[in-house]
């Protein structure tokens, strides 16, 4: 059996990761997604082991100290990481699995795993982004401009990845997304075992 | 501009690349398909330049010494080649192209341009390939044991392919390879200019 895939997702805060990662994972219901281990307080309507699990700063050092982390930063005073475990886990049965981080995040997980497919989802253009930010309506004027200057350090950063799927349209996107998907289980790497078994059969 | 992608599609006789390539240029009517030059007779109902130029064996000679040709082999007293200025022009104005080709072509296309992407179309079995062979009403059961035979060679092959397309149901297949098509162009190769262009608005 061949091994999964590990799909690595950034893209700046307001280019829509989260949006297109749930459609994608409606048309690909067999894929995982990778839950960060990180030590900030949980926030109102947050689920434990949703989308993070909620641990503590003395757990998170005990798992860098045992090299138990894919990648980990610290921000604003706080541990973020992926454990390596559940991802290996995942890929060695043959699943694939995405993970949504930062691009340092990213770039950490690509050195360690070179066969990671990396896919930056890119915004149309800054003033779609700052539109989006702004209809949001959860963050001041100053808050938004500081995360345009994040978005364009990020862009500027897009040439690392192997893919990029703009999203200007939700749907195209999404599509782009799943094209990926399904051309990297086309690769003839994945697909060794059916030139074996019709030469066989 | 970046440049257009070159696909080289091959598969065994009974497999069905023509049948997936009419629907895929439905998709992709943008896509342009490289005519051959042949030097065997044309057949009932063949069209001079639809899917082979059909020139004399003095003129095919002619391109061999001037180095005008991708690739180009004999069979049964006839040549067969890829002539290299169509290619070249139409992936030089960013256009892409695909290529219908045996193994033994594919691979000296692949040697001369190794970043055109290959794809394998497969028949889910044997015993499939028999029957479609059987039933197109064309060839005796002696050239389809042939054929089979050459079917098991080329198979065996399909390890240097990029891609491999099974053609059981011809509708997946399609998306398939209009899946490697679309996930091509969203390689960050391809994308330089999207990622300037947002930095720079």
């Amino acid at each position: 059996m061949s091994k999964g895939r590990l799909y690595i997702v950034s893209g700046p805060s307001g280019a829509g990761k989260d949006t297109v990662l749930s459609e994608v994972f409606q048309y690909c219901p067999e894929i995982s997604f990778s839950i960060s281990s990180v030590t900030r307080p949980m926030r109102p309507g947050e689920i434990q082991g949703e989308k993070y699990n909620f641990i503590s700063k003395e757990k998170f050092e005990q798992m860098i100290t045992l090299n138990q982390l894919l990648e980990h930063n610290v921000f604003v005073g706080n541990y973020y990481g992926t454990p390596k475990e559940p991802v290996e886990k995942c890929l060695n049965e043959g699943k694939d699995m995405i993970i949504e981080i930062d691009v340092n995040g990213a770039a950490q997980i690509k050195k360690n795993m070179p066969q990671a497919i990396s896919i930056f989802i890119m915004p149309p253009s800054f003033s779609a982004l700052r539109d989006r930010l702004t209809n949001r309506g959860t963050d001041s004027s100053d808050i938004i401009e500081r995360r345009i200057t994040v978005a364009y350090d990020e862009i500027a950063r897009a040439t690392e990845y192997d893919y990029i799927v703009v999203n200007d349209d939700l749907g195209s996107a999404v599509q782009d997304f799943v094209s990926i998907i399904k051309s990297e289980r086309l690769k003839t790497s994945r697909c060794t075992d059916i030139i074996s078994e019709i030469l066989n059969k």
